[in-house]
């Protein structure tokens, strides 16, 4: 299946760009969970464009409307779909991608799959506007999951070139970009500046910090926290690459310096340092989860580029317009959280039934 | 669930590091196909220890017995269940770990998932000697594969810090040793010796390459190819972190540089460059696939380490004995390879039945 | 997991009786297939309620709305979701319920799956009016079905003890009673009639054929027809039997009245009778398919009946106001031919990609 | 997939009537179960040929080896695999079959399904003897179920058209023949005996008891337990018809009577009848479970039977020789009582994790 994922918890998400509506059901959901809709609504519009001078000018009003699975303001047990309505789309701008497929999307790999009748307005089930739905379901996991005591936090640790190597800290939930150090979060807002000016654009690395998970969440195997969560990441488009703990960099060390020692602190097993990221054989060790997420540069840039003609095969010049973020870093942050949420929840509630 | 992969073709791996023997049970296989029991047996000994000198002593003749699912050589298409029996065990080598877990390993959480009546000996389920039933599954797909004309290699792209930067040629898998560039080789055979040496232990990156998949494999969002091979890679143990294509480093690049343009050659439509590494929203793009896989050092180590013993809670040193890999990237090589092919048959038999 | 079916299909309903919206999410369709609208229509007219005398007064217009999956008029590949508002709720009707179960309904198990913050309304999730979304769902695989030749006619056969024993023809498909004896359906009508004035209802026996279907469709053990489609069929509230062939009726012959001999017909390998409803071994064997599924009587009659008060646990006496359907027979015809769709098609498309 | 059941439990089972062995992979054990090895034993001998006059003489020692997921004689909570080694076969018996489908047997559609790679020596995987792991992974799950007080039981209710019509008591465990009624017993061994000189066969069907489930467990729809149990039951051959509670009978009730009134005894919620067989809305209602299983009788006879050739294309009259049971109702009870034990146990442990 492609547009599902999880076992205790279990969600599709549907809609394109420019159908009548995209949205998310969701099934697995304990009832009596007070959602609160404000701070969903925050944690949406982390992810809507047009918020900030470094994202889209494309404005829309990400309000999910609850049509099932919800009761007086509270889960009710049985399936849940909200759904957003897609407006201000101008679909003319797209009616060139037909033939001519844009480097970098989906549009020639759609084509092969799906045929003449797939639905390729706006990048149609591939477009990033599809994360939206991931926020809704993510947001509902990030309540269920702070009610366990689990919370969930992730910062932009480079654009392009630039690196923030500051310690990862709590706070940078508050920021509108979430850097720790704000010395390399301007730098990183000015190369995101630059790449505009050029009509050319940037990637970058998103890393993402989970407090409070209990050590036994996972399983081993195919079933582990790395599989599970890295299934959840490659479901955000751009993402290539994940790593947990030291991850790329733990191939260069050696045993010695790469195991954590088991310690004890305030009665409770601990390791005294982290380089695994808080999972060991797949499953949870009670420390915190780290990992990286790696999002390529936003295909869609102004500069003309080299594509071809699906139905003469002639070589074609393409220029991409319509309005696009030079940077789908920053928007792609809530879009880590809202996977790790619904990852981490779906493990947590399969290791529910384990209790007896 | 833990132990179990796949959509089309599903498989599970059971056993234990100890258990009287271990295997994997296949569902969704064809019928027809004859096993080249051989072929297989030759792909199985790549993983087996005890082959080189870079390598643990520890022998065993890892022979599959199939109990299921062949008929006069061939699959009948019903569920295969292949066994590998244990033998020249160890048992006494593992009785303080009870008690004491080993940095890094899944001592400490498996105890905490399973508690008093886990079966820890040797690691248990969490035993990299799990990875032959996944070489058995994996040999068997590509075998299937080969006959659709996709072939799959993998090479060691680096040991600790020696990195062999060469471009991939498929020739790399006639050799024991599978670097392209061979003075790497030789410097990571050192390497590892080295280590060994010092009773400590290397890490390092194996790099895997598909040729001939076709363009329209996988399905969007996490369906898609990455969400795929990457559930199954994380699958082996001491697997860290997955990048396809250009991975982490496009998170540095800018659009212009990572956008890979079209073109017609040969009247197939083709990238100019492969920065993706042949996937374009979760779809193969008919170009060569490539990813990488970061491999923790070993974590059982000769060196004294620290421990906590889980009954007094008191500090405790802790000393692995036995005979064990000072690298374990060489042998992860056809675990790669198998964890791919899996993937990719999964994936293939997904989009058959979209063929009308 | 609840209220979700299938392997290569797959559908998740959605909704609660009084909630804004019902729908189904749908993924596994085919690209390229055109919706007939208006024929889809006439399927979901078929289980409105409203249409004739025999059936409850409640009108609702039960429309639905594509919000995703479906592109100028065709499935374009991506999950496919479609809603029908709620409108025309009396909520007050069903207030008494919280505290005291309707006797034959799902209102106690609900109480104790869901507790408190369920969403009994109208029978919330449970309630008959989810049959709409699963029509949509049957009602587009019929369409795709018959595009491969398959088609699916059910018909009543009983209602209380007033049986049609006439042999299955095609013909009932287009009567509004669809019965294939009119004067055994004129008895029935009467009897329903008979129970509606004494303020009571009566069940029935719906039977099933599916004509076109090739040989080889299902797999053996657990996803045999008969699994797939009784998985199905007891997904429509009120079904308490399912038999295929002659079903009970073969318990009690001898081995050479029920096997069914093979001759050969047209070049065609057949059976010269069809005891086993066409399905041996979980598999189809290319003759028609045919089961019989029992509808207990709809438990909403206006009689008083004992119940208890769920908070004070005291006797309670409970009569249930609103407009019921003395006999949900004639409307659960098309739910069983759209089950029966369901799982028709998904065991279809699962076969394909067995084809090389 | 095929013969694969369950969702927190999954089970899959493998092997050929002729293969080296035949078993059972288990996932979603939890740790520290005692198997008792002994009533294991104890319940499979219940299902073995050759124990009694009215079943077939073949002697086969039916002893699990359990090859993984056991440790010091307690599930350890990973993947657990029993076999059953094949011995005391006569491949020889079978040789005709090949060509020439046998009435009423898989043979012909499992040719269709798979082709000339098939196995079809004794039926292949379609063999009855399959049903013996199924017994292995029903007899833990009784023994699982019964720690949670949940008992199971199944009785004989017909054999042919002799009928034991008295109400099901729990002693019936304990006998060879377990019908409740010895005399309705004493005419159905008769009766079997008959069809035996015969050169015939006879059906029945099998009634089904689950003593001490709570309520609560099944989900709505598609996750329902008439589902769930169904579709674990249509995995055993011969299986034609499934019913709950009052099941076709109810068809031909007036709601009036067929309502179950909820009364308080003893300070719990109960129905003073059970026509609902325990389920409502799919979910336990905490009443005794209560379901019916037609059985077809045995295919195998000794009588020539008019079949096809398959490669001529010509009419045979084909013998089946060998050694065949009239009837397999008896040796049919414990198989579904492990069904049910294997259904009810999935949903115990999905009901699990939705407990906080």
């Amino acid at each position: 299946m492609s547009s599902t994922y999880g076992e205790s918890l279990r969600l599709t998400i549907f809609g394109q760009s420019h159908s009548p509506a995209i949205g998310v059901t969701m099934e697995g959901l304990p009832a009596g969970l007070p959602i609160d809709m404000d701070a969903l609504q925050r944690f949406l519009d982390r992810r809507a464009p047009g918020q900030h001078r470094w994202s889209t000018p494309r404005k829309e009003s990400d309000v999910p409307e609850f049509l099932s699975g919800v009761h007086n303001g509270r889960t009710c047990g049985v399936p849940l779909t909200a759904i957003i309505r897609n407006k201000n789309t101008r679909s003319g701008d797209y009616a060139e991608l037909a033939a001519c497929p844009r480097p970098g999307h989906a549009d020639y790999t759609g084509y092969v799959k799906y045929g003449q009748h797939r639905d390729y307005a706006g990048g149609g089930h591939f477009s990033g506007r599809l994360t939206a739905p991931l926020c809704i379901a993510g947001g509902i996991c990030l309540q269920l999951l702070e009610q366990q005591g689990i919370r969930i936090f992730a910062r932009i640790r480079s654009i392009a070139q630039i690196r923030d190597d500051a310690p990862f800290t709590a706070s940078v939930a508050e920021k509108p970009f979430p850097t720790v150090d704000d010395n390399a979060g301007q730098a990183m807002i000015r190369c995101i500046e630059d790449a505009r000016r050029d009509g050319d654009s940037v990637g970058g690395v998103v890393e993402c910090l989970v407090l409070g998970a209990p050590a036994g969440l996972g399983d081993p195997m195919f079933g582990g926290m790395e599989n599970r969560i890295a299934a959840a990441l490659f479901g955000i488009p751009a993402v290539k690459g994940v790593e947990f703990g030291d991850g790329f960099d733990a191939a260069a060390l050696r045993g010695s310096e790469n195991n954590d020692p088991f310690a004890v602190k305030d009665g409770h097993i601990i390791t005294t340092t982290n380089h695994c990221g808080g999972i060991l054989g797949g499953i949870t060790d009670g420390m915190p989860l780290l990992f990286r997420v790696a999002i390529k540069p936003t295909p869609s840039i102004a500069q003309p580029q080299r594509s071809v003609n699906l139905t003469t095969r002639e070589p074609q010049t393409l220029q991409v317009h319509g309005r696009h973020d030079p940077c789908i870093v920053p928007r792609a942050v809530p879009c880590v959280e809202a996977a790790a949420a619904v990852a981490l929840y779906d493990a947590y509630r399969t290791a529910q039934r384990e209790k007896e």
